[in-house]
């Protein structure tokens, strides 16, 4: 079932950029959680475009819960959330289906749909997809909130520009989860911005990376094969538009290490909770695997980091097909386009691993 | 289902490195493919230690195909093969239960499995679990190659050596097929052979890239959400023991780019199977994206790399914890141990893909 | 995923009684489907109460196409149905939550769902959400028609009578679709109206057996574990409130039968569409295996019947228990409440029935 | 995937009738079960042919367990129990790829797998694999055991004559479990013995009805839709060779009772685990509905039938076709052919039943 991910936790994504709404389905929510409305509409905000370096299209992402929540709390039953498409211009994307865009769908996905497929706006591709994803992943984020859980991404790299490294994750996911522009070091946020800026101006776009820390996570969860943490999390991971690669801890850095640099080594830590006790906690020197051995959790902080491409939709010319005719042509896309995606997509990837982890940790 | 992989062609894997026998079911073939035991075994010989710098350990893998097979042809239902365990010297693991070797899944699959999992050779967490993989790989490369699609893995770097970029793949990836040592220098691979020999000698282990090219895919395999071309493969990638990172075409790379530069534009090709047509075949004229766009395969080649760490069981000692004390130990692993597994992984690389590449073909 | 069904054709449903909507997402279905919203309309006409021996709650069932048609196709993308719940009364339910009504769920979804389900009206438990389910079931049927397979249903017994049996498939089926109360004898169907209506003047509720056909299917779809063509249909049929019991072909009376009575033998039968050829289609000269050998269709007509126990809601007063004090308590269930569903639940049936072979025809 | 079954404990059958061995995975077990190799082979017997009225081929089912069991405990890793096939005699199946006996799946099985599947002794169709699936069932009867949950099968019918019905179900499950000859009144296991033995000195074969009851489910297993508890069980019971039909509770006898005798009223009854508690548990007066209200257990015992048909292998001439030629042929079965399964069956009912109950309980 391509539109639905999770095996405890299912989300289910239905919806076209342009049709009346788009929308999503959670089902295996515990019963008795409680939703607060406030908080999906904050992560909606994260998800909005920051300001110049966005595009210019309104998205307030007004939503409603229409199934699966009663009494401020969710019933155990699907949760089924609907948000209305608004200022819509059809008009920028009519001929998709005959000249495609390169780095789209819209060649791809004309071959996999047969032509039947909704072009407008990307139709079911469309990155506006991501917004009820976000809506369900602010769910799933205050339901592992509760279980002493968090979440948090910086663009790690943005038009060539690198944030801080991670250094305490509780301060560091605190203030992440309040800032609008996701960066660890703001001055470095100002020059990433100014870099993504220079893109615009020329016609362009930028890409980045994306890094995520988890917090809280017992050890033990995952499996050997084939849903190992890193295969989970990096199938849903790949579903975040313009992702090209995935890496845990120090990633393909790991590839010219030796296993001593690479090993982490275990040792105890007194427990905070239980200061007293005379064993304290399993815990890894370093953290080079990324908080994962064999594919399981190791109950350190998990680390990864995503490749974000550069924006497709550029505003200089470029060269592609009319597939009606056969010939070569030029194309320049008109419309509003937004020239770096990184700051938006951190929303995107805290709501997909939120997704997965709470999945995780459902897991009998 | 942890140990099931696949929606249309599953595979099951069992097993533990020291009991009787490990295997495999799949469900899901054709009826009808031919299956060959000496392209099995071939496949097999490929995964095997390869000379001074792979493990002692002698693996002749032989193998029984159990069912799924009559008159040397797949009959539909499913397919078991077993593969005996031999020359197994238990010992040599007997305390890994109470002191678990850094970068292992010793202590996290202790907690999984609260402690009743087979500890010998690490249970069902061991590298040889690989072999059933392989085999079942040999029958997906098979099925594969009847329909025009070919893979290839070579190491793309190995104990910080670069092999030399994929060239002509029809090439390329016939000479991997039966090349001992995945490379397509062997010049470089022997600088490779000897900076992993040097690290042995140190007591130490080695990394490196796999890059795996796919060849002859039609357009539109994948889906937009979650079932992405990237996510499948990633998903299935990260169970091959010790891979740390995924990325598809540039990868990693994109972040740094400009949309313009990112961007493969489109372009028509004479069709080689039918010359005199006035139209060709829809192709682009780069391939950073790696042959897929928006989660779906453009027809071009399929191009990605995975991050292999150093082996985790290295000779130097180590800190590690004694589970049972409490108490801070130095470990120092004995046995007999590959420095670095990317020449075996590749093996088991090309397995993974064309699992999951047939089973995208069978995706209605 | 509990609320999801179908392997390539999958159906979620969401939704409670008195929400502001409930609804459903079809995924997997091919591009290019015509999508008849009067279709789509005309079923749900079916499910309507008919008449006198329905509950008086009018019923309009407006429905809203929100994702997955465009421009009266299917794009092959998720296909969203919104059905609004109107005339709620909910006061009728207030104490469900500790007066469990029996035959219902309201005891067994407050232990599920942990005291946190929304309790009015049934909340998603009610039959009001085989709404959608009907209306996806529209899709399905138009899409099967297409291939040329052919479903219909009939109260083989309504309240103790019995309707005549299935004779000309085709004229019969043809009947069914138009005609609102689902018999092949309409005296006998006024004899059900009639004993329904005495039993609803007792203060109490009728049961019935429905009895479905399916024409046009081809031989082999299924699998003899665990996916057999009984299997399936009887997995999705169970989902039909007040179903007890799924029985094909002769069913239970092949129980008392001898081999030589149940076996039906093969032969030849010209076939119609090609009434020169020397060969004709394999045919069974009896089917009272219902069109299942070894859990595949043979290609004889699929034949089964349900068992749907009376109406749960009676206005007679009942024994049940105050969960809140512990003590034993007499209920009598206000409102408006169908003293028979066999009639409307033949809607669901063939679309449910619609469903699982649709998804087996998919199957590759 | 077909041959898989099970979404928290899955089981995956493999094997031909005539192949080396048959053979299952079970994953998703809960690592340190007890793994008792004597319980296994006592329900192995109870699957085979019970003196006159079985076949004669010999089935003392040695059994071989590969993987998943350590030091007599489950390790919570894929369980592979293997079964050699002996005793074979595959001249007696030759010509069944030509000419299909009625009531068995060689037709279909041609179809589906396009003549490719091994046609010897009914290849993976075969009655033969449900040996694995009662070894397994040995496995999930201990574990459901450990959990105070009990199940039992009788024939409440076989050949024409019927058992009495379940009394005192603690006693009766206890005595099922003993008893070679599944009944609970001995002397009518007589008659059923001589009536199966007359069917077949005339050639011919008889069928029955199996009983289950399960004891010891808490309230609230299930859901609404689609995996009700009768959805599932039924899904998996028509896997059973010959099943036709499945009803809970009073079943299709149902269809004709009105509301007020088909409604189990709630009552509370002391709780014999804790008598001087001033509230007791919530039990029903009747149990019409067999266990199960609105899909979920309610926890009352489990109670369904399944519809056994006769045996199709019968010694008297049948017609068929010769699928090579075209033309009407007489059959007439040799071989060693069981005239009733029904006694045997039944170890697979508790088998199967045992299955998606533990799967049930797993479920988060």
């Amino acid at each position: 079932m391509n539109n639905t991910f999770g095996t405890h936790v299912a989300l289910t994504l239905f919806g076209e950029s342009h049709g009346p709404e788009i929308g999503c389905v959670i089902d295996g929510l515990r019963p008795g959680l409680r939703v607060d409305e406030d908080h999906i509409a904050h992560r909606l905000v994260l998800r909005r475009p920051a300001g110049a370096i966005s595009t210019a299209r309104v998205e307030p992402d007004p939503f409603h819960i229409v199934s699966g929540v009663w009494q401020g709390r969710t019933t155990g039953t699907p949760l089924c959330i609907l948000i209305p498409n608004r200022d819509v211009k059809s008009g920028d994307y009519v001929n998709l289906k005959t000249i495609p865009r390169p780095g789209h769908a819209d060649y791809t996905g004309a071959v996999k749909y047969k032509g039947f497929a909704d072009p407008r706006g990307g139709g079911h591709f469309s990155g506006r997809l991501t917004a009820p994803l976000v809506a369900a992943g602010a769910i799933f984020l205050a339901a592992l909130a509760e279980r002493g859980v968090h979440i948090g991404t910086h663009a790690a790299r943005c038009a060539g520009i690198a944030d801080r490294p991670f250094g305490d994750l509780a301060a560091d996911l605190e203030a992440l989860d309040r800032a609008p522009f996701p960066v660890l070091d703001p001055e470095r946020g100002e020059a990433m911005r100014a870099a993504v800026l220079a893109a615009a101006a020329a016609g362009d776009s930028a890409g980045g990376v994306l890094e995520t820390a988890v917090t809280g996570l017992p050890a033990g969860l995952g499996a050997p094969w084939f849903d190992t943490v890193e295969g989970l999390l990096a199938h849903a991971l790949f579903s975040i538009p313009a992702v090209k690669g995935v890496e845990f801890g120090d990633g393909f850095a790991l590839a010219d290490m030796r296993g001593s640099e690479a090993n982490d080594c275990f040792r105890l830590e007194p427990d905070a909770a239980a200061p007293s006790a005379p064993r304290g906690r399993v815990v890894t020197e370093t953290n080079h695997n990324g908080g994962v051995n064999g594919g399981l959790t190791n109950g350190m902080p998990l680390i990864f980091r995503t490749a974000i491409k550069p924006t497709s939709s550029i505003a200089a010319p470029q060269r592609t097909l009319n597939l009606a005719t056969g010939e070569q042509t030029e194309l320049r896309i008109a419309g509003r386009h937004d020239p770096c995606i990184v700051p938006r997509a951190r929303a995107v990837q805290d709501a997909v691993t939120a997704h997965v982890v709470l999945d995780l940790l459902e897991t009998p």
